[in-house]
């Protein structure tokens, strides 16, 4: 199995839910770079489990240790950079019996089949949510890169269930969508523990959260991610395009099911003259679309224009009620009530790391398809 | 850039529009294949231009010729495979604006600020949609190799603008649903020129994109991709999971600009306890699914149900209508009338796309991450 | 830079010679496979410095830790692997010195030049022969599972200055010579502190290092390696051969200068006639060669013979005697005397990280080009 | 099979000794570039066979058509640039009966091993010295973009069995070794017909190749290879330094046994006050080493020193004596004598590879790792 991702930037992610520990190896960054540990930290806080009541109950520090990459000064040395994440708060006898019983909607019975019985079950293995810590580790990191070249990256919870937060005004380039979507940007970053723009949607789908934990059941959500400052001109066409990598990444978050860039699924139902963004005059430099349905990128390429996506999290596949399943001794059917902590609602905890993947995509790409590329 | 998709089965792209041909280089297909050509042909045939009245006036036989990676009785020796297709119709007087005025919706204005005008603005140059031509030559292929293992993969237009076809019946597993997909997929390879189920579908669709012609006008659609008789246990978790490595090449086809699998965007709005998949037991082996929600795949790897992705293909970027863009030379506003020959649809042709890519990333997922991946 | 080798079976080295910790992440290791880690610490020690007069007195217990890829049962889990070793004897202040005056043969210049004062300084970083611990972690595991296949590797000290020890009888395939092989490969891993075959050679090459360690100088030699039970069929022919995967990896090796196979640089000097090597009949199945000559691989892949490499080290670049360089910020010529802990001879400890290069490259070819690959 | 190689400019080379056509793909060449065609055929003749009385009868063109890749103005544009070269001498019916009896020395009984068959046969198939022509399009590039960054690149034969040329002065770095190089590589690129320095030694070796003829039989060789005005700093530490880079295709190149950099196996000889290289003062800038035992990288960085490596060719396998091979039908000992037009001597035609090969490596190195790589 491959656990890479990136060209230039690259980071190989390892570590099981429990694991002695998880982390990652991201290769590839530019030397010189002070990492700042104390934001790094703060970030994963955002991630961490068992901060609020619409999380797991399992507690982690998830403290990032970088035990490589850095020199004397803490600065990046061109060596690779080495993330350790203890894991500290394992139960592994929650999970015995599932060596047996396969969870629905988990990847129990699927690596039952990949690998005939020796995947670490405890936890969910390799494929636990728990593996998007390093991610947010490494992403953490090209976040701040990012934000020393101009490029400010938010994410926020368009939707649980059927509550929905005001979307980001991204889509229009207007002043007006411009300043709002500069608001939107410094709310969702000023603190709040619930990532949503306005404040009641947030205590409403907290609410849609509470009441799904209550019923034994969970509920699924989409995150909108916007990146605002790239340049014209980064990425490229075919399978390293901006869209192509941001893919890649998010479909490798456990649990998301769908995603789109700009107008989206909403695209099929436009005429050519609605979905074009047209261009105008953008002083001494090249010209700038006037809206952005494209979501910032044509060919694969940037213009300039916010990078923005959209995706679907399904409901948190563990549930406290009875579920159907199979007992592999026996082979006969069985009814599952899935013990353990977990997340009624895993929506929230994917919008920091919605937020890591697009700035890994996004800075591997500038660092390997950098716009003014000749001879 | 990087023109590369798959780890085992590796596909190389290369050509633009009016190069003097196109094709790709795939390695890593097991020696001892016999491919058949015609089959082949026939396959290209549905993707090929000029031959309906939806699609562009452009004309090109994309006659795939297999210049390197067979044996002197046609079959794979274990060396990479080279196909071309010769470039025939090109008219690259229709483009010498182009270079002038960035069209909107296309990548014209993001390659100018990527290759500072040594890009090739010929027809788009690299960003063509002809390139979908080598990826359907090596995709047709793939499709030959799976047939040989049991595996079927049929896609259909399900969306034009706001017409519809029937849904592939691969959500529901039930005997039904199962008979009914088996005569969806019988009846899309009859030999239909129109890839909807329904020919009342095919019908409107087909209307439609004659009124959206009539008016200089373009419009969007939606792709359905099925792919049956996967066995479970292929794939595996993060990045080069089925819906990763389905994600990377499917965004790598231009104008697409969504992705869902199986439930889809739908998942938002489900309790884990609607969305979650039952097992029951399976004869002899491993438990299966009831439904299929997940899309065939959980954690990345196959549940033996059907793999189904859907994917929003914008609205051809070319369109008659009058265009606001910008001289690059004088820089002041203009309006464009994009001459030449276009699709006022491009996803009808996306179809057979949409089932090379889906046949390539479970090849090379099948080849890469096999069941009972063990010592 | 990259610090990855291998397609299926994948190391990512990471650390540098001060950091907090080196380690490395093994991918695509079958699941099932039960560590040997008390093995694996046997293996460690024979690289670990501080054992033996002709090594630095710097002493590394290079525990490894393996943080993540086992089950509960301490088999493989299909999950990357995660080794981790904690650099616990640094002392640093011997190296204030060289951010500012390069060591000749060191590549504390041309890092200052790539990474413009950036780089970890501190113990030659990155750079550091220390690096290789995690290569021989990786390796080591590689040399269990190779063994588990029948696949035997054993490396000797051919050479230390101008004292030889006896070649390793790999050319030859007759009787007398496989006999020979075989006794010399059971001498090597008797548990002998110093890896020669000859007990005297060993005693010559040992008073050649003091010597040096006495002048204030240090010596190279050769390292003569050898892997024996491989099948017919493994590898493929250009970049990913036998041959080149190997030759990759041993280049990585710090001080490393040269590299041959089989017959090696004398091939220039013989007629094909001499040179290659004849079939014979071999039972039921394919025919063998009848010497060796091509040092167990044609075309990039395996002939069932021993594959056999000698790769030439060259002396320790950091000696006590005076040398010529300069001050980076003065701009002025300089004497320096390089302080700090060193191997007089780096020769004896390349002997086992010969053996784990061999491992990886072969176990790495057979998962990903193994014999009988067909449809 | 991996036919690709480097990182930035990556090259896929396909094609075997019998197909319709050979060729490369070549992706990752900053766009803007005017390839000189005129110049690309120069350079491929110096490969091309039958020239020559010491080279096969076979004659091929090798003429190079770029089908993809460049603009209009026959720039680089940014896409990957393919190249093909058909095969027009094919005279299969030579080998018809190599399915049957493998030729001792080439890689006909390990590709049956490997394919069961399937391979393809006929000359070698993709094993064939054939291969190196499309390395030798990408190489020819390569050169002329290294060029421009004044870069030279020159090789000759430095042996033929016992017959030795003049070494390239690019050990010591003195004055008059600067001037005896560089009259040594203008008299290389003079046009002369066989890759020699001096005109007694090309004498002498080609009377060696004419002996080896007339005797049935082959000769084996050294290939010396040096590049001049590599900048300080270009590559990195560990599996993608300048000494792994060129090794791993330098042993992708049939026929090659051995590999050495700099003073290379004589470095273990050698006490380290004497391999390491002095450094001096060079100007404003960083100092420059007084002498290049190290062959112009230290830890995988160049050094500004010329790179320098030599590389052992064995004898061709393709004689006309008899030799003991086995029939594989009848399971047989038989005798052999090889039909076909060959090389009684490869070494020379494999003189323009050893500089492609140089060339592709170096600067794929600078484009991927190169000096002041920092933030």
């Amino acid at each position: 199995m491959s656990s890479v991702i990136g060209e230039t930037v690259r980071v190989t992610v390892f570590g099981q839910s429990h694991s002695e520990a998880i982390g990652c190896v991201v290769e590839g960054l530019p030397a010189g770079f002070p990492v700042d540990t104390e934001a790094l930290a703060a970030f994963m806080a955002r991630r961490a489990p068992g901060r609020d009541p619409w999380s797991t109950p399992r507690h982690e520090a998830d403290a990032v240790r970088i035990v490589a990459g850095l020199n004397a000064s803490g600065e990046t040395c061109g060596a690779p950079l080495a993330c350790l994440i203890e894991n500290t708060s394992q139960r592994s006898s929650d999970y015995d019996l599932l060596a047996r019983v396969p969870r629905p909607g988990h990847a129990d019975l699927t690596a039952q089949a990949r690998w005939d019985g020796h995947q670490d079950v405890r936890g969910g293995g390799h494929f636990s949510g728990r593996l998007t810590a390093p991610l947010c580790a490494a992403g953490g990191i090209a976040l701040q890169v990012l934000a020393t070249r101009g490029v400010r990256v938010a994410a926020h919870l368009l939707q649980v269930g059927d509550v929905s937060d005001e979307p980001l005004a991204a889509l229009d380039l207007d002043d007006a969508s411009r300043a709002r979507l500069s608001e939107q940007m410094a709310a969702l970053q000023d603190g709040r523990t619930f990532p949503t723009i306005l404040g009641e949607a947030g205590i409403a789908m907290t609410q849609a959260i509470a009441q799904a934990r209550e019923e034994g059941d969970s509920v699924g959500g989409v995150v909108e991610c916007v990146a605002c400052g790239m340049p014209l001109g980064v990425g490229g066409p075919l399978f390293d395009g901006i869209e192509s990598s941001i893919a890649r990444a998010v479909f490798g978050i456990p649990a998301v099911k769908g995603l789109e860039f700009g107008a989206g699924f909403t695209a099929a139902l436009m005429r050519g003259s609605e979905h074009n963004d047209p261009y105008e005059p953008a002083g001494d430099g090249l010209p700038s679309p006037t809206k952005n349905d494209a979501g910032g990128n044509l060919g694969g390429i940037t213009t300039g224009a916010p990078v923005l996506f959209r995706m679907a999290v399904k409901p948190t596949s563990s549930i406290a009620r009875p579920q159907r399943s199979v007992d592999l001794v026996t082979g006969e059917q069985v009814t599952l009530e899935v013990p353990g902590r977990h997340d009624p609602c895993i929506a929230p905890r994917a919008v920091p790391v919605a937020e890591a993947v697009m700035a890994l995509a996004l800075l591997d790409a500038w660092l390997t398809y950098p716009p003014h590329d000749t001879i």
